[in-house]
């Protein structure tokens, strides 16, 4: 047992070392010395003839054998004459990836805070007033301003960090390791703020609303309201989420895609070519969708399964004896912060990653270290800090459950998460047979890659599933919703590190872009590249870890809703559920059509303004692209498509509960979820899978590349990559947010959808 | 009120009407004289000059600008030399593509037959001895027969109707009008033979159970287990439906896919160049995939909704009195057949299609005609033979419903299917902008067009979703489950339509094949093309049908079950109900997966064959393909790999009833049904977009064949279609036997799952 002053303590401590950490990580970011140039041993030639690429111009040459003129690349001399020269353009580079990084989410920011203030008024008209409009508004700004800032965070210092990866990757003798190392970094200052500042809110706004709100009035009703309004916190978090998620995803695809299409399918360049317009989009893109995005997917997972955790802890009366107890769910949180922490050391003090095989291995022993440094951390915070026997009351129904079948439930929760990961990571990985089948099928076209890339993607569902199912069956029986809430939470407990790996990825792939746009020599481009494939694979693990752990959360708060509903169940075996079931179902795949269309409108834009570069570089070979016309489509672009999906996503539950009632409402929500859970996983495993299918023929597994068929076989994979890119970073991840943000509306109004203002049409 | 009498023999005349009507069509194909080449004056010079193509050769030339050699296709003089030529090549395929696909039926039901044995000695086993095994196996392999013929008339019919009219399509002036027709009728005979015989056979069994079954002991539980018996008839219906649609799509589509691949991507072929090996199991294909496994389907459709209906009216007092209100959904189908004759006489008799936009709007019309004729038919039927006023025991409870609301469930279906088709049509027809938008996104290469098919196939979900949920939600609550078997038997009382429209397809898509291999002019080819688009949209039309059809239906088997396994409710807030159904909505994918790659690793081995008889034609000019090697792969292969889908299905169900009981197999139920119907419907309308967006492409309406872009967006179409290929020919439509086989096999199986022997993990 400990006492409130310790349990505040060790939470409060907890947030500050991740807080510390994270600043820790940013010092050590800046000490790679890419502002300096200083470094005057670097200008020796030798040196220099060792990294530096040659300079090529397009230019118009007679072809000897058919007679015609034709443009081809002409090698001019080396790129840049000494080191100042490239470390001057890699910080306008860096520069301008992050002044197009800056300027979207400004622009995106300013949407949102319309967006918040106009539905904060919706908030406090719809609310009950016994719950209180006023307090549930306030959570929820502060849930969406924590959301904004740990974006933010994240992307500045994702920015900052690529950079140097790219400065670090350079060196021949320790340029992976340390490239690795300051990659990871950057992932870890976003792990650690975001999971540090988010717990850190909650507990002062619980900490607050313990006084303003109860003051002396302690009875249990008015407890669970305080934390029906709390759960505003968690809705702010998925909504900004939400924008950051179809936004960031539209914006970094557009240009990805159009990037793909117009340079490498039309002009057979390299990826990241410096001569195409659309690569410092792209570069932008990786930051604001995969960074702040995913940052705020996970925020708002982290907040939203604590709320449920909180508001269905509310409910028990031995769990509100004591504030350790009632504040277990946070304190899985500061327990998880706290290994990840001593965790990150082995990839960055004890792991040397010293050859290609090790960059993958040592992420991935991130997440198995953590998992079994947390299982008995967490056993014994259980057994200590939850009273042995507890009771919850659902309708007339009273529920017992025992701290040992909550640890169960952590358990589940949090090993599932390393399932999902090593499965998603043999599904997209070119180290297992899957991958390397789909890059086989692109022997016979793009065609035949595509069908088997779908295919993997519908397979990877089977285990996820499974395992998902067995925890929820498990911690269902075994603590009822409290269970599934503490299986999110569980999940989410190496939060910190499963984000630092995941924002590790964004920035390697920057850091490719820009050794390519400095015209470094292969050999670095491999190092980077070496990191990229690593990403890809880690990217795909954190989706999948960001589907699992949303579909607990959201079944954690359809729970929740149930109970806010008056409700003791749901029987589907029943007209409007059945009906609200099956609409569901229908709604991920509605989501998936817009945000999938938008990404193909905009890269069609995006096409068309790079073909037009590319036409104006050919007629005068001095013209320089301009990035920031890119950027500024995919702004547009961004801003724009995101308004009708997010409508859909914000406005369905609503307009459902208003005319049909909340057992529609019910039925809805769980479609959604079933549904929702299987395509966000096969989206983005068969996107990983084409991205990885498409670096594994590029590396020359298949066919050498002076083979005839190498380049049909590239054409096909590269194909396939771009089918799979808004798949795998628009519509799948999307669609997480789709599933937990109608599961957590429907909590916040789930008293409208029952009042006499619910229903109307059934009335 | 009709007499027992009378109720009889308006069903059994019915019947006799479409069968005789089948036998009317069968003679009106017949009359086509293709087999008579006496039809002297055709062998006039002129005539032959304007119809028959200029023979082409692969001979080996020195590119005058290259100096390379190359292969070119160089004109050789006329093809044939006389008429009889024409008639002997013309036979000669019809008979490889006849032979091709009576073998492959007869090795598939061979299989079949060895599974219904091993299958009928399961039911034995497990179906309770109360209920009566011998007469579930006995009902089981009735209605198994009745699906294997129905299959293989239709197939028998469809490959006699195709060289006529392709025969017919010759003639410049009637071609289009009597080629439609022929095509139409062939489609007639399996719709109307298909329905006769199903109802027949059901007829005829209920008669002879009445008496042997039931005897002088009319009491009320022995009845409902008499219909529970029956249902086995809908169980062997499905079960050879699965096969039929796995075997037969991954037959099919192996062929399609590795001809496309290897003639018209690698070579350049246009579609069903007889030079290529796979054109004559493509067309085969078409036979076996879409006739005999779309009747299978349907038949099990009716047959499922009808026993369903059955079941539930055997559980009411008032319905039971009388045998015109027990037999009210037999007399549906019966009214239905009888709309359906006259309705067809419009597409053979009234409306002439002399003109391309004339085919899909005269079939289109066949359905709106059918469904407004059904509408005052039907109204009179319920209100004439059922009691006002009915009720229903469920549980406790006591479902009141009347005359008039059955007529209302049976009217939403009616019409929901008529919406269903029509919104399938704007979604799949190039005649809207949907299809156009893909035709138009080509322009930047096979990725955008795949994006964009994908996106389109999404979208195309909510209406057919919309549909489906307000008749769920009407029909449910105004007549409980006897309502939504009803609305499932109103949406297939124009069934023999349907059929015959979706069957009118492949008939003129063989018959476009059979002109382009004997090498007729491009004239005759562009008729035998207007009738295959529409082709492909009637089927995309039919397959939205079947799946809103198997939703329906599997429904109703959903509600059957319920009642059969003892439950009232299926909560879906406790453990096992929703682990199930998050494990159901996987399922769709799992089966999806393993079809997808069947056709996948089928199609490679096609290519590589294909490819080695290419090498061969160009080393031996003189070479003859081997179109029966390429029959042989696709045989061989649908039969190797439908058995583990096959037992995916079946066994799943089964499984998870004997570990977790029945509660878990209702989650799972209902997750099959709401994700599969998605999946489904998504897959369906991809494929046929993609196919008709290549049809739009290849008209030359996005821009003219002398283009310089014509080539690559046309190869960028046809990667497209190639990747709907299997979605909407083998994968999608085996969904809907997933959908209704899993819910007709629970519900003959709840018996076994709610005793002793199941949920024994749980217990």
């Amino acid at each position: 047992m400990l006492g409130d002053e310790a349990t505040n303590l060790f939470i409060i401590s907890s947030t500050i070392l991740g807080l510390i950490y994270g600043i820790f990580n940013i010092l050590m970011i800046t000490k790679v010395p890419v502002g300096e140039s200083g470094d005057y041993h670097r200008n020796d030639p030798r040196y220099l003839k060792e990294i530096i690429g040659m300079k090529t111009e397009r230019v118009e040459k007679k072809n000897k054998r058919t007679g015609e003129t034709e443009w081809v690349d002409e090698e001019m001399g080396p790129y840049h004459e000494n080191w100042d020269q490239v470390v001057y353009t890699l910080n306008r580079i860096s520069h301008a990836v992050s002044d197009g990084a800056r300027a979207f989410l400004m622009e995106e920011y300013k949407i949102l805070a319309v967006f918040i203030a106009i539905f904060s008024v919706i908030i406090a008209v719809l609310v009950e007033e016994e719950i209180g409009q006023f307090w549930t508004v306030f959570a929820f700004v502060l849930g969406a301003a924590t959301s904004i800032c740990s974006g933010y965070i994240g992307m500045r210092v994702a920015v900052f960090a690529n950079s140097r990866t790219a400065y670090s990757a350079i060196n021949r003798e320790n340029g992976l390791a340390n490239a690795f190392i300051v990659a990871f970094r950057g992932g870890a200052v976003l792990g650690f703020i975001l999971n540090s500042l988010g717990l850190l809110n909650l507990l002062l706004l619980i900490t607050a609303y313990n006084y303003l709100y109860l003051g002396e009035e302690y009875e249990s009703e008015k407890v669970r309201h305080m934390y029906e309004c709390i759960a505003g916190y968690g809705l702010g978090g998925s909504t900004i989420a939400m924008f950051g998620r179809v936004g960031g995803g539209i914006f970094t695809k557009a240009a990805d895609v159009g990037a793909d299409l117009a340079g490498k399918v039309e002009e057979g360049l390299e990826e990241d070519d410096p001569r195409n317009a659309a690569t410092i989009a792209d570069n932008v893109g990786d930051n604001v969708g995969d960074i702040a995005g995913m940052g705020s997917d996970l925020f708002g997972s982290f907040a939203e399964s604590s709320c449920a955790a909180l508001v269905v802890a509310a409910t028990s009366v031995e769990l509100t004896e004591t504030m350790c107890a009632l504040y277990f769910p946070l304190l899985i949180s500061a327990t998880g912060i706290v290994v990840s922490f001593f965790t990150s050391f082995f990839a960055t003090n004890i792991m040397k990653v010293d050859s290609e095989d090790k960059i993958e291995r040592t992420l991935k022993y991130q997440l198995l270290i953590s998992t079994i440094l947390l299982t008995p951390a967490l056993y014994f915070l259980a057994m200590n800090v939850l009273p042995e026997d507890f009771t919850f009351v659902r309708g007339d129904e009273v529920i017992e459950t025992h701290s040992l079948h909550a640890f169960i439930c952590i358990a589940f929760g949090l090993w599932s998460g390393l399932i999902i990961g090593y499965v998603t990571e043999y599904f997209t990985s070119f180290a297992y047979t899957p991958v390397k089948e789909v890059a086989e099928s692109c022997r016979t076209g793009a065609a035949t890659d595509i069908i088997y890339g779908l295919a993997l993607g519908y397979l990877s569902c089977i285990i996820p599933t499974l395992c998902l199912a067995a925890t929820i069956y498990a911690s269902f029986y075994l603590a009822s919703m409290y269970g599934i809430a503490l299986a999110a939470l569980g999940m989410l407990s190496n939060l910190a590190l499963a984000l630092a790996i995941d924002g590790y990825g964004p920035i390697s792939d920057n850091a490719g872009g820009m050794v390519e746009m400095i015209h470094l020599k292969k050999e670095v481009r491999q190092r980077t590249d070496a990191l990229d494939a690593a990403g890809n694979t880690t990217a795909a693990i954190g989706k999948g870890f960001a589907i699992g752990s949303a579909a607990l959360v959201s079944l954690a708060l359809f729970g929740a809703f149930i109970t806010r509903s008056n409700m003791t169940e749901v029987n589907i075996l029943a007209p409007l559920q059945f009906a609200g079931l099956l609409v569901g179902a229908m709604l991920p795949y509605a989501f998936s059509a817009l945000t999938m269309k938008s990404v193909g409108k905009a890269a069609n834009q995006m096409v068309v303004e790079v073909r037009r570069q590319f036409q104006e570089m050919k007629r005068n070979p001095h013209y320089a692209p301009e990035y920031e016309k890119c950027v500024q489509i995919s702004t547009r672009a961004a801003l724009k498509e995101m308004i009708l999906p997010g409508m859909m996503v914000m406005l369905t539950p609503i307009i459902t509960g208003w005319l049909f009632g909340p057992r529609a409402v019910a039925g809805l929500l769980a479609g959604i979820l079933v549904s929702g859970v299987q395509m966000a996983t096969s989206s983005a495993n068969a996107g990983g899978a084409w991205d990885n299918a498409k670096k594994y023929i590029e590396k020359e597994s298949l066919v050498p590349k002076s083979s005839p068929q190498f380049k049909d076989i590239k054409a096909a994979a590269v194909t396939g990559d771009t089918v799979g890119d808004p798949m795998k970073d628009t519509s799948g991840p999307s669609l997480n947010i789709l599933v937990k943000l109608s599961a957590i509306l429907s909590l916040v109004f789930g008293g409208f959808f029952a009042s006499d203002w619910g229903g109307i049409l059934i009335a």
